[in-house]
């Protein structure tokens, strides 16, 4: 690396997707929550950024610190929540650099970011999260931090809230802490993904539809305007927040279900308690909540969780062993032509059709899921951020493409 | 009368839609409510039942008391809470008997009613109300007992809770009371229709769906499982309800609509809390919603509120004044050939066309609700029930139909 006077780390970072929901800050520009949440992170077999941070004494000054996002060049100053991030990870970097002078000095050395997606931004999944983490992660390894995630996560967390659970795979928690400079307000593993490797997550992507409203501004207009709001932050959510990590603890599916269900529910709920109200859920979405339902009822036990973010999607999370009852089910409904039933974890499902008779669950809702749905991600939990020897940056300082 | 031993009373009940919604009983055989309510009385004109009481001591004592309703005979020992309501209101006729023994003994004669509505059941429209109301005010009439509208609307509460404020016209506020025997649990007029006669009510009805959950089962779904629940009913309604009776006392329409507006929302919010969650809004409802507030925001002031009872029909309320900007707006976005737009307050739209124009306002919104909107029914605040002459019950106890 040292022979151009390129230094680059490459990392993967993750998708998350909460189980108890992150909505409503008590400061926005440290993007401290109201509440804690928890959350579940993804395979990045299916879900992925790739991130490389590259810095030389050799890049312009001139350009100062640059950000490439799929391939277009992003104007870093418009950003006010990455140079947050860019800022504290270089003042991180000047403390080693200041306690041992032999180290070369990276800190005073425009940066070049350069991030790629995996996942198509149409489908409509929050891709910050998996963004800022791995910026966050490419750039602390750049620079050799000795911060662990959960140190870093502080850092992440000022990019985009949920990013900071996304430096940690398996199961975890962001404590909403109570500070007022958010030194306490970091996200912890729970659990490894080993812990628990058999959760899937099946996710129903809803034909294009505009958001209603942005998530940051969704989240204001729900705290300062829902009299419901003050309950679920600050009586409902404690109290489930110990019931998921219990759940998560003993690996018990129906009580991390249960929770799921009623956890996404109420945020939606405080959503449509405001004023204006916001509507995430759909139609399409409905009919996915009455089919988890359904099945539920014909299984005979809890065996499928919708959860929904702050858009139509439908996340179903469920163990391997019932793949016949939830995944086969979804997939006989939607069809196996709809994209995104192969990959790594298609196999499972490959000679499987309905796991449960169709003609038990609501013909309304199977019809209204058929045609409302464009294509599927089927996941599961998995790793935190991986560091990678591919990088997007030549060992001349080049952009590259994956 | 006397001839042939019949006696007979009829009268009109009204609908109500309430702007502050009852949701959830703490006493589910007295219909006592867990939160007080309150309701705007829907003109006659457009929809009422009309319920003729009789009794004769020539009716069959083995048939009982009967029950006819839009002309087919129910079973009346089927329904728990009709036996409570006419339970109630012979004993009070056995008092007056008891006190004035020349009274003829009505108490002791079996009882034919009959009952017409003169609106579709398939319009969605909660008859139950309007329903109950007729049938207390017709036997109490019947029973010529002296009881005022507050006093008989701890009956017709039995009957189904909402039809407690159908006996009185214009603005209803129903007390939750505290007593454990209803006692304090009772209607009362707040202002009479002539205090602000302007106000109007657009129902827009959405095509045929079948109700997600009836609202009895739903209110104790809700009452039992969301956790949200407590504060709408102990904390957010009793502020909700003061504010709401300034706003009709000054006739302030925009605090009015705001409050109805948000009490919609958190009602609704609510039932999406329970679990399993309870969908009563549809993306038609939600396109109503939008449009609604993109007219209030063209109009650069807050012109209409929309509400919603246990489905997902709209109901609009506005002043008459602004009927161009809010009622011509609707027709333009429907057409004119809708059914509904004619009738007793169709006079003042027929010559309207748009109020805002459609290009400012939502075209998905208006797409959807364009394809989701049935019929429209278009009223105004209206009386409470009123004793007619025309019977459906002939002087020798035939039933007869309007």
């Amino acid at each position: 690396m040292a022979d151009s006077n390129v230094f680059r780390a490459t990392t993967t970072a993750p998708v998350n997707i909460a189980v108890i929901k992150y909505w409503g800050k008590r400061d926005a520009t440290l993007n401290l929550p109201t509440n804690s949440s928890l959350s579940v992170t993804l395979s990045q077999k299916s879900l992925r950024t790739v991130t490389t941070a590259s810095c030389s004494p050799n890049y312009p000054a001139a350009d100062g610190d640059t950000l490439t996002l799929n391939g277009k060049p992003e104007n870093i100053n418009a950003s006010k929540r990455t140079l947050a991030c860019l800022s504290s990870l270089r003042a991180l970097r000047k403390e080693l650099e200041s306690a041992d002078p032999s180290l070369p000095k990276l800190s005073s050395y425009p940066l070049r970011v350069v991030s790629e997606n995996n996942f198509p931004t149409a489908a409509g999944l929050a891709s910050s999260a998996a963004g800022f983490a791995a910026l966050v992660r490419a750039i602390a390894d750049l620079y050799e931090l000795p911060q662990s995630p959960t140190d870093l996560s502080k850092i992440a967390r000022q990019g985009s809230g949920s990013a900071c659970r996304s430096l940690q795979g398996g199961y975890v928690a962001w404590r909403a802490g109570t500070k007022e400079d958010g030194s306490d307000s970091v996200a912890e593993e729970i659990a490894p993904a080993s812990h628990w490797p058999e959760m899937r997550a099946l996710i129903l992507v809803v034909s294009a539809e505009k958001k209603d409203v942005p998530s940051t501004t969704g989240m204001q207009t729900t705290v300062h305007t829902s009299p419901l709001f003050a309950t679920r932050a600050e009586h409902i959510v404690p109290k489930r927040m110990i019931g998921m990590e219990e759940a998560i603890t003993k690996r018990d599916f129906a009580a991390f279900a249960d929770l799921t269900m009623r956890d996404s529910n109420n945020f939606h709920a405080c959503c449509l308690d405001s004023e204006p109200p916001i509507f995430y859920l759909n139609d399409v979405s409905r009919a996915a909540i009455r089919l988890v339902n359904d099945i539920n009822r014909v299984a005979g036990k809890v065996v499928a969780a919708y959860t929904f973010d702050a858009g139509p999607n439908a996340v179903i999370y469920y163990l391997d062993e019932v793949s016949e009852i939830v995944g086969g089910t979804f997939k006989a409904i939607l069809g196996g032509e709809l994209e995104g039933w192969e990959g790594p974890f298609g196999d499972r499902l490959k000679s499987i059709s309905a796991g449960v008779d169709l003609n038990s669950l609501d013909s309304k809702a199977i019809e209204v899921l058929k045609t409302g749905i464009s294509r599927v991600i089927l996941t599961g939990v998995g790793e935190g951020p991986e560091k990678i020897d591919t990088h997007l940056v030549s060992e001349k300082g080049d952009i590259l493409s994956l």
